[in-house]
């Protein structure tokens, strides 16, 4: 029997552990794709205690809360710190096999230097703990990004964000993690959203223009990618119902635009064909530009309507949706391809039964321009834990080149979350060293070394073209 | 090796084993859903002969002969019973990896007494051991189930049913195992069968009134869930399609109810729209009471019209649909939880894909009402099976608390099925251990002693309210 | 740690090994379906060198190579065959998991004796060996056929083809191995494609007839049936986007007919009438014939279109379509099964999600007419890997009769592919024998003797009838 959470954690062969210990443990990260807020980096905040750290924004913790029966008060309501850190320990002893126990300790262990377990019984000894090394500087943010050996964070950023913090980082010459942007127009493509006029003012005062036309929209969007590359972006990221294709003439789409803009109802064909022409659009910008397309699509958000109204988005609501017609996604991607305006693109879906038709999608639109040009994302969201990050590297293994997969990122709130690469890589190493000792491939270090890196690191840098390879 | 199926089956390391043998093995049994007919529990039913239990109306068995090519006079036919066992020995032999081979064989071992092998080279002597024994009176149906250590049964009643058998077994005090109605109102539901108008008027006759409006109908079965409620009925259980949600408001309901009292044929949409109001009336109104609502979705049934013909329902011809919109049943629950009417939920689908966007619906409606409100039900039916048990608890781990996971129920004809209780706890208790053992949950015995219980019992008891915990 | 595919290459227990070779390694190899090319084997073609044999016509590889970013001039280019041998060869370094590291090396060590491993250092030493290797008499085609213990082969046929090939094949007597045709008439369904009415011409005069009904393109379809019949033919096969069921009479079928003859365009739900028509007409002459059925579905094809317009159809631009409704399915097989036209039915999906439906779809139609009447076809194309196999027939066993499992069959162009008949037996043996370890079945050496070899030859061999089973 193995002991709990030890330094070979996950590692169940000789091999796995060489490959991790060796070549995946010290390899810097980069997490290129997140949410954390760079006005905190900027600041470079200090968090009071642990419930702060660990339950004011995390949706993932909330619904595991919910689903052990707590009230409300204790998770996003007004109950002492204290005392919703005891519900979070209970809520711990219930979630065996869950991917929050295992963050959680890894978190505890690297950051806190807390080897035992977290439950009803020891919250009071890891609160005090915690708390106590929260105080000290080498817990604020840049030290804890410092201290997981990140090199490159793209952050999540709307068109019209002013990326006001992102400059004061870069120009901090005591801060040598680079912060960029990552482009995620959503707000610009969600005409049947409420507040679309209002959100068509702000992207508007940002291009210093007024959009009253699709082809303005347009030209108010160049202006800011433009930017946007300029401070350094190398990735969009949209968030798709589905990756959807119903085709229309720039006539029709500044039809649907017009009635929109004029308060009228469109039709959810006109959305679906509205949203077909934005994203061909900007897909093509991207390729011009060389950024990387993100697809995260397969989500059904805010289903809870009531709890909605109170907490507003990104609460711990949202759940899969199995509706993603994997020829719609087939048909966008070749009508970009056709006119050689197919960028770089990386599909995530929230769905796992999508793994094997991304994964045979991906093929189809392989070519010269990039190694590994069209990406399976790692396992996303509701799929990042064992299991998922399992099934997505064996179907991309057995469809396409795992060798060439770009590998891992947060997507996450925390500064505490960088220990999910570490989780990943363990995962990851394992997996390739069952396969080496189970005879399916040889045992040669020097081509399991350039794997083990490339997925953990390299491949990614040379993916995206940040120059922060290592050997 | 192992041994063939000796008392460490499916028990693969020392914590599964140490799981197993001390926390799981002698918990009692709820078995709260299943399809056994409470008259043969009153009238303490005696079977002449294997062949009787086994092949007498298990469809499950009668598949597999088919997959063998046997002539349907061996199976639902005239075929002499000894002839009938040995074509059913015979399809065993092939039976590697199916469930019924370890079901089989379990229901020897426990109740038989015989450790041997089943095929057609020991059919003769499996048939005389099971004939001398089913002669005792020991084997008579109460029996069976005080040897297989049930509390309690929830069976499956039409809210027209009289519950008469229930009554008698309650009053009779020599047999201490509760058994309570549930309450699946389908035949309420689906309007569109012929022989509608049938039922309501045998509906009617229940609930001493005449059904001519939606209004009606909703008074009538208000009437019903009343009266099961006081026979101590704590859940419903539904088969549907699919969870749909069509909403339409009170009038239409009306109208369509009347339409198709006035024999017309309604619409595929007007059927949806019914179904869905239908549902959410008795949705609130189980609510109303704290019981549990069981959806059991995802099955296309009777697909053979030949032998549907022949044989009716329930006799092997049932599939999987695999048409199941996730958005519906998130809409669906969201719209019950908007008026504060939605009540206990266990969801069930036949498609294994499910598993996962179930996994995340339930996480968006869960609260303090209870501990794990809203639950995914144990792998129903063709999941029912190593595989499928694997996957749905590894996915409720992933994705909820499976320290809060109801478990298993028989679902089951037969009175022999006890022992699928225990086979579920040995594949739980091992996936458990295989965790414990690989360092990913503290080898806590108490948590463990906890979790390994409450799914095998006191979770259930607890949830539907029985007052039946073990310590 | 096990050594590199060795003798024991997937084997990881003591019962795998002797199921494997005891059992399944000398048992000969039936190849029902594959895309072989008869006139290669009629004039016993010879190779040049090992990029001609394996990177000739093998789109699954040069899918890899193009995710490996590497230039089409190197792919379907006119590089040198030394150069295109060379970047294969660095695809394989990062190809880790993937099915055709596994088969490249399997092929390598069983037709030319290399046990190394194949990568970009070695690329050269395996280039001079193999050449060397080809030139000699033992690798033309027959030879490479006789070596892999093929007794007989299915080759694909358009009901047009003359079977010349067949013909010639089959008269000479210094080749025993039968190659018989396959019947798929798509060409004959897909009215929605331009050039229908040339190719209607082109089966007109195969059937010596002008097609200008339905009713003419019935009674052309049978004279050839007759004729394929005639040939040796026992199964059709069929590659359908998804299986359909939309009814229509044979008036609205022969209008439908008409309209496309008449070059107007036709709707989606006429063409989808048609090939539902269509179908039910094959289907039921299959089952006068005795011939069986195959179903290939889930594939959306041609998705680049560019590259479709330089390289055609079957160039690695495919991908799995995740629509398919089961309920037409379970539709379309019981309108055939109502008018007693059911044939022997194998249904193939590439997406891998339906492996649970086909499982539960298939006991819905079993019956005395033979021994596992409809079965699951093997893991198919995408799914054609470890991954796939040990999920189909996972599935297969909990849902229906492994041991009446029909297994693998190559679906390939290359004459170098047998081995994966061996990858999937030792796969299959290993399964088995986990099972058998774990104590799930009894080591019945007997008994697994005659599942092993029927999985592996004897169950098709009889399902087919071709009077060739082995003891």
């Amino acid at each position: 029997m193995k002991a709990f959470m030890d330094k070979d954690f996950l590692l169940n062969t000789d091999t796995a552990k060489e490959l991790y210990h060796n070549y995946a443990e010290t390899t810097p990260v980069l997490d290129y794709h997140c949410h954390i807020n760079p006005q905190e980096i900027a600041e470079n905040r200090q968090f009071e205690n642990i419930t702060q750290v660990w339950l004011g924004g995390d949706h993932y913790k909330w619904r595991q809360m919910r689903s052990n029966g707590i009230d409300e008060y204790y998770i996003t309501g007004d109950a002492p710190d204290r005392e919703k850190f005891q519900k979070w320990a209970e809520t711990l002893d219930k979630a065996i096999g869950n991917p929050l126990f295992h963050w959680s300790h890894l978190e505890l262990q690297r950051f806190f230097g807390y080897n035992g377990v977290l439950g009803a019984d020891t919250a009071e000894e890891v609160w005090n703990l915690c708390n106590e090394k929260l105080k000290q500087p080498s817990m604020r943010v840049r030290s804890l990004i410092e201290k997981a050996g990140v090199t490159l964070i793209c952050t999540t950023d709307d068109p019209a964000d002013d990326l006001k913090w992102h400059k004061i980082i870069a120009e901090d010459e005591t801060f040598s993690v680079q912060v960029l942007p990552a482009w995620r127009p959503d707000k610009a493509m969600n005409l049947e959203k409420p507040d679309y006029a209002d959100y068509l003012k702000k992207l508007g005062d940002a291009a210093e223009m007024t959009i009253t036309s699709f082809t303005d929209l347009k030209t108010a969007l160049k202006k800011r990618l433009a930017f946007f590359d300029e401070m350094g972006c190398r990735a969009s990221d949209h968030a798709l119902e589905y990756v959807m294709y119903v085709p229309a003439d720039e006539n029709e789409l500044e039809s649907i635009f017009a009635k929109r803009l004029a308060g009228e109802q469109i039709t959810r064909e006109e959305e679906l064909k509205f949203k077909t022409g934005f994203m061909l659009f900007v897909g093509a910008e991207y390729a011009k530009m060389g950024w990387a397309m993100q697809l995260h699509y397969g989500c059904k958000r805010d289903n809870n309507i009531g709890m909605y109204n109170k907490l507003g988005p990104d609460t711990g609501y949202d759940c899969i949706n199995n509706y993603a017609p994997s020829s719609q996604m087939a048909d966008f991607l070749n009508a970009l391809n056709e006119t050689g305006a197919l960028p770089k693109t990386i599909i995530y879906s929230l769905n796992p039964n999508d793994d094997e038709a991304i994964g045979t999608i991906l093929g189809c639109f392989q070519n010269s321009d990039a190694v590994g040009k069209i990406q399976q994302g790692s396992a996303w969201w509701f799929n990042d834990n064992k299991t998922g990050m399992i099934k997505q590297m064996t179907s991309l293994a057995n469809l396409s080149l795992l060798g060439n997969f770009i590998g891992m990122l947060t997507d996450s709130r925390s500064f505490l979350s960088y220990p999910r690469h570490e989780y990943f890589r363990r995962i990851m190493c394992n997996l390739l060293g069952d396969w080496v000792e189970n005879g399916e491939y040889p045992k040669d270090m020097k081509k399991l070394e350039k794997i083990v890196k490339g997925i953990s690191y390299n491949n990614a840098i040379n993916y995206f073209g940040f120059k922060l390879e290592v050997k």
